[in-house]
């Protein structure tokens, strides 16, 4: 048995059998630096698809920074400490409106979770929309507002699930699909009321990250926001994916869309891989949540944490990787696009910034997507030429980009290279579309 | 205005307003390690009451293994690392049965609310029995399994509470309680019954922490066990509190009961401070489990964590802390009960290890709890003194003693003193029992 085997035999023991790892062959990643991680053999691969590792793996800032809080001191906030003050005060100045009461906790799911709580609280309602095959977390509760986990059948009676704005596979295609797509919005709302369910809130990732990374009609948002709205939810907006430059164009998705959202929720890039989240919202609704509910995370916003975050905000002010984001991206962006002039399984290329799906079909008419054992290969064929890549979308036939935002110029040109030339050899075999829930790439 | 007045008027601006702070005047700490913390104006003060930093402030060792493991990688369960691996298999041989799959999680509140979950999905019911005043976390979920935080007229109609075994001050005193307090628990699955809820769970903390810090009749855990099991529920060990060597017996809670549940859940002490968290079952459940469901969660089992982890449990191994708890406990708790010989308020002193409560009473014959405002002082009057102490139990007027583990002897002596020059001057006002309901010490 060689030595990973080995190591896979102690997992399987040890951890639940639903813990998934990517590739039939998995990888041992053993150590990573910016964009590069190194497996157990040394070979080094480019990471295409990790945006947890927001500013680059093991950045000397973001370590140093954890390194000397954890040695000086790790509480709680019910002491008090500068860095959580710091922080809360740098994310409410990159935020818009009166953004800027924060709420912290350790990961995007218990973002969303009391998100939807304060929500509740602040509305007296318990409706939630969501879009088709969303993602937000795993927690009792929004692991159902994660519809692309569950059979529609199990879906609670407050929950109302609307298309998402999918102007190339989506049931309203072209460019006047904003107002449309709205629509959408307002016909489930009158459906949750049949139900006897009004508006909490609408809960929105403007990235559409489990969709296939979608870049919605430009009045989408602001449409949905004001139906919303007008039924007396709030607006909250999920950016643990859009946020923290991903998306090259500000430094938050909702932003792309003129939208200030009523909460914001944020996780995994906030730390570079270390566990923080946290929940902004306006003093108003703060306040109102706190007449009748209390919070507190014993981890959330702890020195270390808060530390660490700001470190990250540090690094991306002081590299300027919004505008580096911009730039790699649309340079990334324009070499997908020639690659789709050549390979005719890219049916269309959607995103901007280091945030990239391709949506691969079977023919670029009818629009079908590839088989899901198709898309597993053409991934595995990139990992084989150096390259870590992943999949998303309902069928999991978009091919996901999402790297460091430390990502350079060359680097894209080395992942299109081998992209490339995996899609030259690529020969689709079939086999049926989709996935099995919660086997996310 | 002073460095801390505009540190605290910045933090209520930028903090939610359902913040809070221990004191009055607030403790601004700075520094940290073992056993001490330090303030913004150099003052030393003995930590009696964190229990995250269990291995003590800032200990070298799981500082090294952050700093390493973080400069070196840091990923997810979805490749291939030993440290989740090595963390999976020590948790498991220090657990009894076949306790020894496990899910990674970041807060004692993501544990219960997937060991929950777990149960439900298993059992296919959606009952949970916990003691009156719980505390077990706050998502959605756990926060309606945590009875110390919201109305009982608000309890669903799926949630059983049991009142806890408190010989002190609970309605059944004397040695022989643990079968008629563990009756309690039969006669509110009949009321579950009454409302058409069978048990998925009964979730209990071994410390009884929010009720005081308890050690129940010897019976009572096993023979509630019982109960539950026969109707068909599981038994899930919340070891948050109990777990890690904190009562100086056995190495988890359930442990000194001879208890073998069928989900442990873990926290807090876990990471040393790192958030870090984990649901440990058996491989029948996890393999139940996984028929219907999958579980991931982005940062739970990271290399970084799964390597603080293991460091938090080197360090409790190498400088063998069970034994020592164990010593310094009974030091320390004969201590209390000398303090108790001496100081009338003193109505019980309860716990092991080095976890205690002190009941304090206006009158030993009534039991009847001093005021809260009065309890405040007296915690107040040990941070002058140099000493951090909290309050707990359902009229917060228990004196709530739990040091890091690596606390001496020495330090025992230095907490003794303090509390006994603290209660010699105490002179009770009165003003009303209890607290604002989240207002954990």
């Amino acid at each position: 048995m060689t030595a990973d085997a080995e190591l896979l035999a102690r997992r399987q023991a040890a951890l639940a059998p639903g813990y998934q790892l990517f590739y039939d062959d998995p990888v041992h990643l053993v150590r990573g630096s910016g964009v590069w991680v190194e497996d157990a053999e040394g070979a080094r691969l480019l990471d295409c698809y990790n945006n947890v590792p927001s500013v680059g793996h093991g950045h000397p800032r973001v370590v140093s920074a954890l390194t000397t809080q954890a040695q000086r001191l790790n509480t709680h906030t019910r002491y008090l400490h500068e860095t959580v003050v710091d922080l809360a005060e740098r994310l409410g100045a990159l935020l818009p409106g009166d953004l800027g009461v924060c709420f912290f906790v350790c990961t995007g799911t218990e973002a969303n979770d009391l998100a939807v709580e304060i929500a509740r609280v602040v509305t007296g309602r318990q409706g939630v929309v969501v879009s088709e095959h969303s993602y937000h977390g795993n927690s009792a509760l929004v692991r159902l507002l994660s519809t692309d986990g569950y059979p529609a059948a199990d879906r609670p009676p407050w929950l109302g699930v609307v298309e998402p704005p999918n102007t190339y596979r989506g049931p309203i295609r072209g460019a006047d699909a904003g107002a449309p797509y709205a629509d959408l919005v307002r016909v489930e709302l009158e459906r949750m009321a049949a139900r006897e369910h009004a508006p909490a809130a609408w809960l929105v990732d403007t990235s559409w990250d489990s969709n296939g990374v979608l870049i919605a009609p430009d009045d989408y948002v602001e449409r949905s926001a004001r139906t919303v709205r007008g039924a007396g939810g709030l607006v909250i907006a999920d950016e643990v994916q859009a946020g923290y430059c991903r998306l090259g164009v500000n430094f938050w998705g909702h932003e792309n869309y003129r939208l200030v959202p009523d909460i914001v929720t944020l996780g995994k890039p906030m730390g570079a891989g270390h566990p923080v989240g946290a929940v902004v919202t306006t003093p108003a609704i703060a306040a109102a949540f706190a007449e009748q509910r209390s919070y507190f995370n014993t981890f959330g916003g702890n020195p270390v944490s808060a530390a660490v975050a700001l470190a990250v905000l540090d690094v991306i002010e002081d590299e300027a990787l919004l505008a580096h984001c911009a730039d790699v991206g649309d340079h990334l962006g324009g070499g997908l696009l020639r690659l789709a002039e050549r390979h005719d399984v890219i049916g269309n290329v959607q995103g901007s910034g280091l945030f990239w799906g391709l949506d691969l079909v079977t023919d670029r008419t009818t629009r079908d997507p590839i088989a899901y054992a198709d898309a597993r290969r053409l991934v595995t064929d990139c990992r084989q030429g150096g390259v870590l890549v992943g999949l998303t979308g309902r069928y999991s036939n978009v091919l996901k980009i999402r790297p460091p935002l430390v990502f350079e110029r060359a680097h894209a040109d080395h992942l299109l290279g081998v992209l490339d030339a995996a899609l030259a050899s690529f020969e689709p075999r079939g086999g049926g579309v989709g996935r099995t829930p919660g086997a996310e790439w």
